[in-house]
């Protein structure tokens, strides 16, 4: 049946009850696909009958419909007219894994970063509105995650107010990309076991028992049936909610799995103007029992099983660990011998490996939830008082916290430090992810110490550093990915703030790296020596301060040729403040010297090789520069 | 009695029926100290018993009090030692109008940008958690405006999960800075209206009466009546509120002017461990009737008479108006032509003349709450249904939404223009509030247009060319204050985007400005003309894309001297671009060329002509710099 669904248009014309089928083939596509070809898998299980059930009730694309985040929207791309470019998913020039605009009418607006889905949808609505257009539905599909993120509640609170179409489904699977925290999470649990209930428990009980049409192929959520069971040890919420609170009329919690229910649903809320939210209970990794059994671990799987859900590992034995790893294990060897050491994530332990301090150190071990901004001032909150944060965020969304490491963080000195996980190119994710503004958004900042390091050795390095007693306020930035040594655990030293080293003797050319690209920059040395150049590398270590002592060497040295390499974006970045200084102290070796870093666009997703090349920063578009 | 306080400790030593008559004196000192010595008014006038309670009940400066914003700790500033300097308040020099950690101990954590509090009290709480301190409290004072912004949302979300000390007084007057605005807003104002008012209704009744003693002295607050009457109007809302859905323990509404209920109120949240929300009901500008009136206004009222209330107004009869005052009356003529034009605000409208086309358009105009990222990426939700979003946010707090800026705006093109008022140095607000950071934060970011106007046509201009169908994504920064020109009102003219022009022809040396700086360079030219030296001006107009065309002409023109001029930070900022460009096109140049901007430093409170002077970017500064 699925083969014969190249639009939504298509799939309206079907029977209500031929919608589950359906489902079941979709889910087994996204899987099988998936096996071969890596995306996010768990939250697109999550939501396969909630993306038939809005297509078939609502006219897709003139209505539209923004996913918040947009993992889960792997169903929406297949039935949009994607399907037969499914397996190019998260692949240079293949699909994206994302929603994006100049992909398909039917992505209404671009997600990536979460909880932006009611501002984008409540933006449209409100046009809608203005031109005259009423009937047009307006849907933001979010998750409970997601909507711990300041910005959804600022929407929630604006939306309240409007008169306009929204339909905000509130995809309540109790899992961000971690484990979903705080008192909002804990609320939504109650909510769902409240008075509710004895309206609905017959209802769902009897389908999770299998005893209704169309609910056979479901497996008992666990989930579903915890929050139900609930009931009897939480208090009743009484006529009104949280949703209701800030005047946005609240339906549910419905089964996010049984489809004539949710096109019930919908179809009653397409008939409701104004504002309204939908709370739907799904269960994620849904259809596979090893990803709902470990929704964290089969949010992005990478290679598996389709059969058994088995993950296939990539042999990686014995070759170098991921920064992540050298970041979790580190923080908690220092943290063992500083107890002013506390680590904090916005959402993302396991993807920042500070899941193992969560383990090994609970108390001192903090996960805010999707909170980027709170996580900060509160890395700041804790550092006013003695403590020595060390706050873990992917670079990208560090974005959410600039006014924070401005505010509160840089101007008061605190001695926070900023580790930024992600910097650079990112690869699959592609644009919404790269971490390329970092360097040139933070160098402004007055105040702070901004490190990249070369490898594994030299993270630790710099951690060990940032943690010494009143060393100010510290970023890290340090890449997706594997580092490049054998042995990643050293004794770790202090390094001096500020100053950079030769990492390679030459006499004809300098390039002047900083962290990680220090290592194509190596690599491009060892090809030119190959051709007879002798070429020096020098490591920064630092963006800021930058160590002019070291500037002043190299621009008297006499090179025919200095090049300066990062893995950011050039307008304003790391090259750009070498070039500062170079035009203040020595301008005249700035008619031979030559900035490579990432242009000034948006960059695609594929493999971070490719991407490199692409930009020019890879070992032989470096050789190339210098020659 | 005031005289007689110099820190908490006097203040507690009194009883506390002396406390009242301490507050009326307080409530003078500031009403006849703010009269000559413009600050912010009415925010303190409303919090001067919950100050003295405060004081009175903890053990500050060993408990911790963090000021929401810091508008409203001026009474708090006045009885921790600070009395006698209080009159130089906001002066340069002088005491900071916000908390600051470097001014006092009793300043635990600074403030200026909105809806930190939570987030931070948390972060001390937790840290004397950690450190086994079980007994110190750490008090969060927050607006109902403030709670609109995200990041006190996340941290409420993260509160309720916490165990830690921490006790939030949201401080209820229904104004922002603009009036409240949202549903959060409609919430307390029912929330105070509901069930506990049968509760609190005799006891607050009588003492509004004045029958009660040491409450003789109040006013007969409006809006706490007005909440209360709206009882029989609104539905209960049960047993449970939004705090408590989120794990806190809620208590209130009290009256925040009754000091001896406070007092008694936290005395007993003092002992209660763990996090707690006490919900107070104050008058913003209370004592002083011309500012309860108008709170809008009294916010920030410059010079008033101190008997009367009535302001005195600079007389400016005839000279040039403010720049927002430029935007707001320009905006409603461009939005009378033009349908497709909205304007966003998040909670500036009357800082930046906004509240000029929602007057004139109500139906166009979105006052969006303290808010920043919902207000970049609901104008980036409008766009993408084909409108012209106008979003006017402080360049400062736009620091905000940088990341929405990028993923929403910018990546996906849409026609947002995002107007930045307050860019540059703004004065007396000092540090938390220069808006220095946009150009190098700005300028990395691809498919972004950013340009400054040098004077008000020069706005209008870049506006209406802004506006025109399909001209991507801008950012329009411009100054606080007035503008240079005896008439704003010009015929608009589209502008070439990414053009510079010559303003001031000269032989001998150029100086290249961007924006209001301009005006500076002019001057600057005007001072060395008469020393002989002939000195062409350039106003670049545009950051990004920058006129290589005229950098090209500049650079071979033969001058002597170059130098670049903005009111921002010259690391990765405009002079920054401009080097960049001469390093790759015209090395042989910059042994000439010098970048005038805002050092690497953060920049203290003054007024604008001082601050320029410090930082050497004043027409005597520029003129010594080429000299």
């Amino acid at each position: 049946m699925l083969e014969k669904i190249n639009s939504p248009q298509e799939l309206r014309s079907l029977d209500v009850d031929q919608l589950q089928p359906l489902a079941d083939e979709l889910r087994t596509f996204i899987i099988n696909t998936l096996a071969t070809h890596p995306g996010h898998l768990a939250s697109s299980l999550g939501t396969v009958e909630l993306t038939l059930a809005l297509h078939y009730v609502f006219n897709t694309p003139d209505d539209r419909i923004v996913w918040d985040v947009g993992h889960q929207s792997y169903a929406h791309k297949i039935i949009t007219g994607r399907r037969d470019r499914f397996d190019t998913i998260r692949t240079y020039g293949g699909l994206s894994g994302f929603p994006r605009r100049d992909e398909s009418s039917y992505d209404a607006f671009g997600t990536g970063h979460s909880s932006t889905s009611i501002s984008a949808a409540l933006g449209m609505a409100t046009a809608s509105k203005l031109q005259g257009n009423t009937s047009r539905q307006h849907i933001a599909v979010i998750g409970d995650g997601s909507l711990t993120g300041g910005e959804a509640f600022e929407a929630l609170n604006n939306v309240g107010d409007s008169k306009a179409n929204i339909l905000m489904v509130l995809n309540d699977n109790g899992i961000s990309i971690d484990k979903a925290v705080g008192g909002l999470d804990s609320y939504l649990t109650k909510l769902t076991a409240s008075s509710r209930y004895n309206r609905l428990k017959d209802e769902v009980w009897s389908r999770l028992s299998g005893d209704r049409p169309g609910a056979k192929t479901h497996h008992r959520s666990r989930s579903l049936m915890q929050k139900l069971t609930l009931t009897a040890k939480t208090a009743l919420l009484g006529g009104s909610n949280l949703f209701e609170s800030l005047g946005i009329r609240y339906f549910g919690p419905i089964d996010g799995h049984d489809i004539p229910h949710l096109v019930e649903m919908l179809s009653k809320l397409r008939q409701l103007p104004g504002p309204k939210l939908l709370h739907v209970i799904t269960v994620k990794g849904k259809g596979l029992t090893t990803a709902e059994q470990n929704p964290v671990v089969y949010h992005a799987p990478g290679l598996y099983n389709a059969q058994t859900g088995r993950q296939i590992k990539n042999s990686n034995a014995g070759g170098p660990i991921k920064y992540q790893d050298v970041f979790g294990r580190t923080i908690i060897e220092l943290a063992n011998a500083n107890p002013k050491i506390v680590g904090i994530t916005p959402a993302m332990a396991t993807g920042c490996s500070l899941n193992l301090m969560m383990e090994a150190l609970p108390e001192r071990t903090f996960d805010v939830g999707i909170a980027e901004q709170h996580a900060v001032t509160f890395a700041a909150g804790l550092a006013a008082q003695g403590m020595v944060p060390f706050c873990n965020i992917y670079s990208s969304f560090a974005q959410r916290a600039y006014d924070q490491i401005i505010h509160d963080v840089a101007l008061q000195r605190l001695p926070v430090v900023m580790c930024l996980d992600r910097a650079g190119l990112v690869g699959d994710d592609g644009p919404t992810h790269h971490g390329v503004f970092d360097i040139a958004a933070l160098r402004s900042i007055p105040n702070l110490i901004i490190a990249a390091p070369l490898n594994e050795h030299e993270l630790r390095n710099m951690m060990y550093t940032a943690q010494m007693a009143d060393s100010g306020a510290w970023v890290i930035r340090y890449p997706r990915g594997c580092g490049v040594l054998a042995d990643w655990h050293n004794t770790m030293e202090q390094l001096v703030i500020g100053r950079g080293r030769c990492i390679r003797q030459g006499s004809d050319a300098a390039i002047v790296a900083i962290g990680h690209s220090g290592n194509d920059a190596l690599a491009a040395a060892d090809k030119l020596e190959q051709e007879g150049r002798s070429v020096a590398v020098y490591d920064m270590r630092f963006v800021k301060p930058l160590d002019y002592r070291l500037l002043d060497e190299i621009a008297k040295a006499g090179f025919q040729r200095i090049g300066t390499v990062e893995d950011g974006i050039k307008a304003g970045g790391f090259g750009s403040a070498i070039i500062e200084y170079f035009a203040a102290k020595h301008p005249e070796v700035l008619a031979h010297t030559t900035v490579l870093g990432i242009p000034d666009s948006f960059v695609t997703h594929g493999p971070v090789a490719t991407l490199k090349r692409d930009c020019g920063i890879d070992a032989d578009s470096i050789a190339a520069a210098i020659r």
